[in-house]
């Protein structure tokens, strides 16, 4: 059964992609994620709703404030990539919810009148958007390396005072660099994964 | 600035692909979904945990305990769908890590003892491998119609009824129908969902 992406956008996205661990020094442009967002804003979420917040880490002292939230083993890797950004869910998405979803403007009041409710649609919905990004960091010709460790509690207080957003991952972006990922981890045997009823 | 992968296959998985509401009656075969995953495994998830676990609905029987379950206006298109599909995260994964994470073969127990640790990861990274899967549906030339109108607790009464399991979504498959789905909505500008510290 083939699939109908060639097998280059395979490799890229997929096959051959990996964690990446070292960067070089070349520069990550805010152009390379408008070209990023602009190919993965279009991927589905309940609703239309697209609770992703994105905070690129650019100035060294944004950068120095997140490295010291993030686990021991993931402090120098972020220190040195050449762009880092927190990938957070917004959970007051449904704000913009009218304009996204105009089929149902009474959503936001009626589905999601609840900071519980909401708290649990943005956090799926924007871990979805995070493995649309993680891809489109890939469909850019970058590699990424996706982190959960990290203390998110001081995260959420040093970059969302308001109390609005929580994150869900830190991603170091950048072309490889030396010895960037170790060999390739197994992965789950179909039968191991998928059942039939 | 140009993506690395062709245009094509950018149509493919984000420009033109859509969430599909009707389908034709081509099936969808075994051979089709192990092809996807052939495709998707090979995305990242935190300490290689892979949580997702899929229910492919193939009986008569499974479809009517599934369709009751669902939202009213998600019944019709998910009893009449070639295939459909239970997304899940699988709340004792971390029974497999250390054969998936050999670096960290204590993970299993250091990280992970807790029931509600274990919870948490699952669900964000089965979330991540959910958004995998519908970019695979899309790949393998199908149209995907994920889901997550449906009474969760009642799904997992029916399908997982050892607790160890929590839906995520639900997605019909197949190739896209006549009226297949509506216009395309918006989606947030850039300046909505990046900002810059």
């Amino acid at each position: 059964m083939s699939l109908v992406i060639d097998a280059l956008a395979q490799s890229i996205l997929f096959r051959d992609a990996r964690t990446a661990n070292a960067f070089t020094d070349e520069p990550v442009t805010d152009e390379h994620v408008r070209a990023i967002y602009d190919l993965v804003k279009f991927a589905p979420t309940s609703m239309n709703q697209q609770p992703l917040r994105v905070v690129l880490i650019r100035s060294q002292g944004a950068r120095e404030r997140l490295v010291r939230h993030m686990a021991e083993g993931n402090q120098a890797k972020t220190a040195a990539a050449p762009l880092t950004v927190i990938l957070a869910a917004d959970y007051e998405f449904h704000r913009e919810l009218p304009a996204q979803f105009p089929h149902f403007p009474q959503a936001k009041d009626v589905v999601f009148a609840e900071r519980e409710v909401r708290v649990e649609s943005a956090r799926f919905n924007a871990a979805l958007q995070v493995g649309y990004f993680i891809l489109g960091v890939r469909a850019a010709g970058l590699a990424a390396g996706p982190m959960t460790g990290f203390d998110a509690e001081g995260i959420n207080k040093e970059f969302f005072p308001d109390g609005e957003h929580g994150v869900l991952a830190v991603v170091n972006i950048g072309k490889p660099g030396e010895q960037a990922w170790l060999p390739r981890l197994p992965r789950l045997e179909y039968d191991e994964v998928f059942t039939t009823e």
